[in-house]
């Protein structure tokens, strides 16, 4: 349920204009967690534990994904000033990939979805070590759920041992255990929220609001500029971005999960659709159907077994209705607002072109 | 998995003769837990985040446990000869609670455990929440999930706000996260763990000693030795006394599950029988059944809708081939371990009685 389909908005090309080289970035950062988990690996042979926990979060990593956090980390800590040596940032930016690795296999386990980057989840992965039946699905998601966790602790291990100037610890940890909560209690409203009605546009945004905008765009942004030691300035103006960005970014993910890129290289995920996930674009579709075309809704939405033949009646409607453009209408005036709020900031230059490099990179199709 | 069936062993007036007021210490260990929830409750309220979280934390806290862990901190931290303001030392301890709390949550999820501590496990009142049926159950243990994570994640926020003497403060801290990796290494073991035999004495050792050894005794103990800035004669002599007592612990523990106490206050538990845990006490009941029993012993172990008649045979099985009796004379044989640990350590003597009065609470019926 967290957005994470990532690896068909990315685009090459954008980032040449930049004075900051993302992907010297995100090799560092990358790098950082490739020397962090080979120690683990290390420690875990000298003591004789199963090697299989780090090998599932290293694979886990190395699947791919967008960094998108880490790369705002590393830019918010340009953003406020700082030029010099940016060890500091990059580690920060690398213990966010590690949340993010136990945020999503923890997710994959909820919704019990068969692959992951392209690659099985890792609860799929653990039941396929334990053979067949319902036994080895149950302590396969026991596996799952016990290397998501060790996924969380090394991620909060790789922030606490990171040195971070004595003054400004306080705010960087406060910040990260906030970005957390916040994750958790948009999940929590996700899986739990059943009393909503599924055509309701604004529950489907508050949910964005917690789940994508402070957690994916706000908190990492602010964590890099709390390790420049930044003012409240330069804060305000990343809150101001992080809606935004973030619902303009989760608009497109949904976007993607039901109809793929125009250019089809990439395919529709279909999951939330199997999932019966209550998106903008879901509640948009519901609140402009027809009686007849909302009983399809109603009967096609949430089906497990969901076929292509039935996703295609479902796209039909969304197009129909107006859902499908009514959404892409909401990312661009998000993508809009952005910019405005860019133009407003004054941040210096390298990050204020980052930043609209990587507004781009998340929210439209771009090949 | 976890141990934790903990108030059928938990003893009034062994603590009488003490110095360390236990029960003062548990006060204030449950005081640190109450003002740090009731401030999430508070920051939620204010936040618009559902109070559902907290109060399944807190209400979790709140139906017992024995606090060994805390109190086990606490004692560490007199051990190394502190007698002065114990602030910080109660609010590691109360950190351990929280992550106690974590790891139980997530224990029975995965054992789809009814209830703990005499109420019903929080992904059973989560399922409640949602009604019935297959997505009430997929979705409960969801946001039981959820609920476990952020009790983790409160856990390291109130270790990581406790204040520390900065030299003692890299200790500290790597204890912890050598405890938590610890923990999760013993449960990834026992979950996928299934290629070892059941009737493996060792290796039902092995797991202890990862789980309730090192997690339960060992680190608690150490961390609050380091929060006191203790030498290594004392961390040394808390690792000497993990492994005996953990053990001992976790034996009577299995003891308990299986049989109940011998004066009926407990009744078993049959949790392991029902989820066919590979127990130390079983393993040594099949090494010494002849093959009928043996037989019998494998198909009645793991029978998740196990009858007490079934359950009468097991333990006619366990006592006939004297499984149960060599069973208590390992714990004997740990406990008078754990005295000679002591006798030799030298320790004050407050914290020394304490450890002694503790050993009881942990590893003898009383009553």
């Amino acid at each position: 349920m967290l957005p994470g389909r990532g690896r068909c908005i990315v685009t090459s090309g954008v980032v040449d204009a930049q004075a900051i080289d993302l992907r010297a970035v995100q090799r560092r950062v990358d790098a950082v967690l490739e020397e962090f988990l080979a120690g683990k690996a290390r420690s875990a042979a000298g003591r004789g534990h199963p090697p299989e926990v780090v090998q599932a979060v290293r694979d886990f990593l190395a699947a791919g994904g967008k960094r998108i956090r880490a790369l705002l980390c590393v830019v918010g800590w340009h953003a406020a000033g700082e030029s010099g040596d940016a060890t500091s940032a990059v580690r920060v930016a690398a213990s966010l990939e590690l949340f993010v690795a136990f945020a999503l296999i923890h997710d994959d386990i909820m919704d019990d979805s068969a692959s992951r980057r392209g690659r099985p989840a890792v609860h799929r992965v653990m039941r396929a070590r334990l053979g067949e039946g319902e036994r080895a699905e149950r302590l396969g998601a026991g596996g799952a759920l016990l290397v998501g966790n060790v996924a969380l602790m090394w991620a909060q291990e790789l922030l606490h041992t990171t040195p971070i100037e004595p003054g400004r610890e306080r705010l960087v940890h406060g910040l990260y255990d906030a970005m957390l909560e916040e994750v958790m209690y948009g999940q929590y409203l996700d899986v739990m929220g059943t009393g909503r009605g599924a055509d309701d546009v604004e529950a489907a945004l508050r949910i964005i609001r917690y789940k994508t905008a402070t957690a994916t765009i706000e908190r990492p942004l602010q964590l890099g500029a709390a390790v420049a030691g930044s003012g409240e300035g330069v804060m305000d103006a990343f809150t101001r971005l992080g809606l935004p960005l973030g619902e303009a970014f989760q608009l497109r993910d949904d976007l993607l999960d039901v109809f793929g890129s125009p250019d089809g290289a990439c395919a529709p995920g279909l999951s939330d659709l199997r999932e019966g996930k209550r998106t903008v674009l879901l509640a948009l579709g519901l609140q402009r159907a027809d009686l007849g075309q909302r009983e399809r809704l109603g009967h096609l939405v949430g089906r497990a077994g969901l076929e292509e033949r039935e996703a295609a009646e479902v796209r039909e409607i969304l197009e129909v209705t107006g859902a499908r453009e009514e959404t892409e209408r909401m990312i661009t005036s998000r993508y809009e607002q952005v910019l405005r709020v860019l133009d407003g900031a004054g941040l210096p230059s390298a990050a204020d072109r980052a930043l609209r490099g990587l507004a781009v990179r998340a929210t439209q199709y771009t090949a």
